[in-house]
């Protein structure tokens, strides 16, 4: 007889810290771990302003006693219930500067992590983090939403299974618009701390969106970056950090890849482009139609690979992260709830004894965060050296 | 202070009926209904069989207690219970013809009801749901799930608002393939009841999609069809239903309504095309890209539309129906979601003692169905008479 | 040793009938013509003014002594050159209702004829030119320009050659939104005899644009229309004919085709959707994007033909036609001219006293412009009855 | 009275050199410079074979007198001719190598010139022709066809009149696919020497499409480019020159433009991107879809501008080099004929002994296809600097 979770047999229990009042990403990342109802909300610590922070409970249908008013609050509180009640893990959805002491707390008090990106606002404390999980054998998720896309699962499938042969040359983009007009007292709240060094961390749209980006060129393709030469600029005229920016990756096997990233492209919302050209193949996939991948190949006609799970030429990646008939439009909630699953599983094989083999398979992992400030910490001394190469 | 579900301040609880196995719309509704976690799914009746009934129940979570063989327990039972237990509504996902019983069973045991599409098989239930809703007062939903998305939302309102002037011709097509190649005999068991008429009703892709194209063209414009005149083909050799139809509406005002639906086209997945002409602009909406409407108007640059909360040129239904920042796609589980929100929000209204005004407005209602089942109906007849005109 | 139309060995010679002025069609047609250098403009009639005819001559670099001020006048000096400088062919790109007299003139004085859409105003003149052209054996064209474009042609051969099996549904729009606006006092003059039904005929946007629809229609499979279903309407206010249409075609074999078009569609330009379902694949052609053809098998990658002629994948009609790299956009022009070069050709034939076999394959022949007609009476007459069936 | 090429009142002559045999190149030209009838193929140079060059001259139509063996008897006999037969202008479509000396005969003896892009292999040459130009007087134009599309004319309109505000950064790739696969032995005949560094130049995709991109971007922008770092690649594994490229250009105001240009991306046919961030604005053209620009701006719908004669909202530019009405499909031809019309204009205002003030504005000139050479330079400069700044 199937059940949920096994051998747990009931929901994952999770603990949101940040994400309350007017942010919208307390709420996706609840809704993203609960899709599957294999994990409920079950504490919250909302705000930085322990009152508000409990007051805020009551809108996601918390009771009083797991609103908690901080993170020491709860990671005590919680640790001190007895294992039937116990959250399970906690998702950290709070500004950057807050990621790594927050996770380091919840990791020695022994709860799984999910966790925003950037992992950090330096190498140094990421490194930490990652001895920490390794340490602790605790499961750590990386928010990396957009890896969580059935069909970036299949271009990940496809293009390491040596679908397009050997990959050669790979162009990434990440373009957005949002910043454009604001100034920093323009912003809304929930976002002014993007702007605040302090907050948000020495870099700007490369530590936000350019992590992102990383990401999923790591994650589709098997390219080892060697070095990097960057250029970062700050076109609005009231931005503390740079808004615009491009890296050049010279690879292992030699090959390029490319990556640029802007928040001052007016009108863009969210747009993610990946190409990718092997020696037998190029791919091309945008975040604007998530559910399609287009591959070329010389003399043939273009295929255009459509999201449906009866269909037998798309893989067990895809299949396995795909809820919806072909047609009906998933999108960000699904890709981040796969993300959420790819945790859930692991954090069962642990309860279970066994190995989290999912790890940066499934979901970005303790590694993939690390490796997201590794890339902004070359950007940011390239760019320094005024685009030399500097090595990754 | 915000809370859930005012006046109750709790999750409403939610009975499934059908969608167990290896059918997908069972967890669909689920997750729609419970995306928002404004409701919980407390109880299951997950197929004919009483026992896979029972047994299929812990895939949900749902425990033993809640996991009943029938309809006829589920009412029986949950009725009996406390208030502070009782499911709240049931979701009805189950093959056609056995909509009408249980439908009626539900309302006269007093839980709201929401119903997959077609409403019932033939008009004659369908009236008596109706009044049976009129009498009760209860809510009565129809899963008419495309009019959730948010921007078919903002299309209803631009047009019914006048932004096209005068609607003069709406063109309406859905087109799917997933049938071309199946034999009865070939058909997923959860969808073998399609293809039989004592099960699906006499109508075969009238009924089952073209109801939704209908709903769609009434949601988004207030054309009033006068006469019918329709035109069903069974191009599938072995079919014993029609797989393609075609129906031209005239209206009160002389508009000219043209509506055309397929399940033989080959590798067409779910794709539905709304184009509205009116006399200041025109609106083309595909379903393929939900997000997006396309708004014309002589001699200007066209204007596409793209979902993004913070963008002020969108209107209220837009942003209530909206959960995600611009760019990050939102697809059919939030579509349905919206339903059950509009749904949720007038048993809510019924418990405060409100009319349920949101009905046909933020949820498509009974008398949606019932039109879906007159439209059914005029098209066999008009049909049968070679096309001729038939009576709306 | 390659020449240019062998056995002539030289350039034909071409004369425009109507063209001049403001309107676009005349330099369309010249350029069409001689596009590929295997024609030359000789002479000219621009007008129904002599002298305003005379006077526009020299625009198109034409020499007094063959700027003639009317058809008349063009056909008796012309037949009395001598025959190494006397025109070949004729293109009239007059309004509606001189084609008639204007064609059987040029044809009666031995000139083949090119002729634009549609054919004439009724059903009895078009059977006397249909008579006129097997009399004389020369050659006639019909300017449907839409069948030149390379994809149609390869999309032709495919339907025709079984590659969709069993083809069972069509659906064919064309819709333009450039007449919304105008009242006939705002016509550009050009335009104007399009809006006076003495001028272009009896129907309007049927006859304008349905014949363009329903021979793309004809041309690409071999549906036998049997009868005919035909919806008109006028939604601009001061418009004499119909500005929306709508046909159903029942075919010989049970095949089901729709053809809908609108002239009052505001902001579309020149939109021509061609859906074609067969027993084993479904296609798609948009003029937007003429240089493509989505094909679709149940299953399988969508797979999108592009224009290029080193693509093994692609035909010889499609080769035939072609005349850039893939990649460098052709459009209309060369639909056009394709037209032109099949009419060459079978004029070269008739010269060589060979059969002219290219007729309603490369280019549209006076039987089809017949269809044409047969198809805008059937499309009247059914409207008259209230949409019932008229015979095609 | 309107006539043709006042004051000359009659077409121009042409000389073609090279684009014979299987070239494409040559009756694409002859195509694009004669499609306004503003001009005629009067004498040709068809190869670098004497025999082979007079005798391909038949399938242009051209004369035996008029079909020379080389270009110096070209421009022997046809200095001596009578003004009145004397060819005005030589188009040069030859391989890179021979630009340079071909294009100063024909300067020398006092012919106009177009000239195929890149101009030279190197500098000094594009700095000779440059100065004998100048001291000629005469008019040259380089073959950037792409800059003849109506829609970059609007483009280059709207963002040198201030439309999007300050240009920030620009975004453009050339991507094709083509050499993908083809070793030098299996290159067609036509093509085999842009493999061939003795005749292609020292760069191979730079030179080639890289000339374009940058083009664009010069044109269309008022970027002054300051410094090149540029990263070349070679994929392909039997290529002797570079086949992937990527250059980040450093400009005056600080504006940032990357270049990306590849033609081993299979399947990929000739794929232009340009994107351009302004500080009210931002826009994207594709030339899969020449004839649309997408104009975005903050909070405001997208807006597609699409070709459209009568349409206000676009410019004189526009208008000036578009030939058909919207929704007919203008193309490659169409955009190579605007440079030719351009020039036409020049020779005319020349013959008239007014200055040649279009040059560079609806023409490519000398001026561009020089800073092209120093473009493609500075790239290769840097590349042997393992990237590093050069100046441009």
């Amino acid at each position: 007889m199937q059940t949920i979770n096994p051998p747990w047999n009931r929901r994952l229990r999770m603990a949101l810290i940040g994400g309350g009042g007017s942010a919208f990403i307390g709420p996706v990342h609840v809704a993203a771990a609960t899709l599957d109802r294999r994990a409920d909300l079950t504490a919250t610590v909302l705000s930085s302003d322990p009152d508000r922070s409990r007051q805020s409970a009551a809108a996601f249908g918390i009771a009083p006693d797991r609103a908690y008013g901080s993170v020491g609050e709860l990671i005590e509180v919680e640790s001190q219930r007895d294992p039937d009640s116990r959250i399970d893990f906690v998702t950290i959805a709070t500004p950057n500067h807050t990621h790594f002491e927050m996770a380091r707390a919840a990791l020695e008090a022994g709860f799984h992590v999910v966790c925003e990106k950037p992992l950090t606002t330096d190498m140094h404390q990421a490194d930490q983090l990652t001895a920490l999980v390794e340490q602790t054998g605790l499961v750590f998720a990386v928010a990396y939403g957009y890896s969580g896309y059935p069909m970036i699962r299949q271009i990940r499938d496809m293009v390491r299974g040596g679908e397009l042969g050997t990959v050669d040359a790979v162009r990434v983009s990440y373009i957005q618009g949002g910043l454009r007009r604001m100034r920093p007292d323009e912003m809304p709240t929930r976002a002014a701390w993007k702007l605040d060094p302090n907050q948000a961390g020495p870099s700007g749209v490369m530590a936000d969106i350019g992590t992102h980006a990383f990401h999923l060129l790591r994650y589709t393709t098997d390219l080892q970056p060697m070095e990097i030469s960057c250029h970062l600029a700050t076109y609005h005229p009231v931005r503390p950090m740079e808004d615009y920016g491009h890296a050049v990756l010279r690879c292992m096997e030699g090959e390029m890849a490319t990556l640029t990233v802007s928040q001052v492209t007016h009108g863009r919302l969210n747009d993610i482009a990946l190409e990718i050209d092997g020696s037998t193949g190029s791919m091309v996939w945008q975040h604007e139609q998530p559910e399609r991948a287009i591959v070329r190949r010389h003399g043939q006609p273009v295929q255009v690979y459509e999201s449906n799970r009866r269909a037998e030429y798309l893989g067990d990646a895809f299949r396995a992260s795909s809820r919806l008939p072909g047609g009906h439009p998933e999108g960000f909630f699904e890709a981040l709830a796969n993300i959420y699953r790819g945790a859930f599983d692991d954090m069962l094989r642990r309860a279970a004894g066994q190995a989290a083999e999912a790890a940066g398979t499934t979901y970005p992992c303790v590694a993939d965060g690390c490796e997201g400030m590794r890339f902004v910490e070359a950007c940011l001394a390239s760019c320094r050296t005024n685009g030399w190469w500097q090595p990754y």
